[in-house]
């Protein structure tokens, strides 16, 4: 941030009274220009038993298998967006189920948190974001092919709770990126 | 927001290309300025059967009673900002146990998550933003001074949880304001 967004002022970077970390501060009009963690949320889409995942039309990951997740909106809740964006992405109809994952990425400044869901129909119509969509069994699953940590550490708590026969919630964090394969094409 | 934080031109509301909603776009530059809910991170301290709370010396609800929480940090995990709230608004050290409570309050943008904590010694040296803290039984928690919905509702799963002697995760939503009493002073 260079500009106030209020007023259009240069904004400096210091931290505010009674504070304890640099914010973007402007001297002009005052404000006090906070930026914080974002939301992605979204599904674990199961029908049959064989999970639904997306391969990305979009960067970053082009190409690479995720669940259908997105960034929450403004004035919706968890589920509201996990379930939007479940449809905008899979085409999918789903009934959302409990919250299965929480996981932090704090080098990105985001919070990931999946929904198991349970898919009502085996229409799949995917969005401008998506190549494709289809069902996996556990076996098939593109391992080296997945496209966010946060995507594969939930996918692999859900195949273990399902071994066991039984879901828990689970929480947890991702700290660094690490090199990944290239996806087929 | 009025002015583009990149490049100090007027920003203008509408539809970018490929979205469904309107964001703070600048024709300037190119920039598209999305907003996002954000997360408030706490915990449930416990010592001894009761449970600390602290009463807020700052607005909104300037007096009430709260469980010390507070807004994620770019940076640090879910986790590392539930226990650096506690740390900072009641002085207190705990060991962090399972997530709780997650419940979403749409109409402020925000997402609310409380964790289970054990206080690990009976010092409460309350900071800046709370005029004291203290520990309450179940019986003394002050339902009609409780600062926030999701700190009374949070409260209210967690001695639910505790009569049948199994702590669950909790997901929830708050959708509008009510009226509250006053709080005594």
């Amino acid at each position: 941030m260079k500009f106030c967004p209020d007023c259009g002022s240069a904004v400096v970077r210091k931290t505010p009274a009674g504070d304890n970390r640099e914010r973007d501060c402007c001297d002009a009009c005052g404000a006090i220009h906070y930026r914080n963690p974002n939301m992605v949320l979204g599904t674990v889409p199961v029908l049959g038993g064989r999970v639904l995942l997306c391969r990305r039309a979009i960067e970053p990951r082009y190409g690479y298998w995720t669940l259908p997740a997105g960034f929450m909106e403004n004035g919706e809740t968890a589920a509201e967006g996990a379930l939007r964006e479940t449809h905008e992405e899979a085409g999918i109809e789903v009934a959302l189920g409990a919250l299965f994952s929480l996981i932090s990425v704090p080098h990105v400044d985001q919070v990931h948190a999946f929904y198991l869901a349970d898919m009502i129909s085996d229409r799949i119509e995917p969005g401008e974001e998506t190549l494709e969509a289809r069902l996996f069994d556990e076996s098939e699953i593109p391992w080296e092919q997945i496209a966010f940590r946060t995507v594969e550490t939930t996918l692999r708590w859900y195949f273990e709770d399902r071994a066991r026969g039984r879901f828990d919630m689970h929480t947890g964090d991702i700290h660094f990126n690490r090199p990944r394969p290239k996806p087929s094409t």
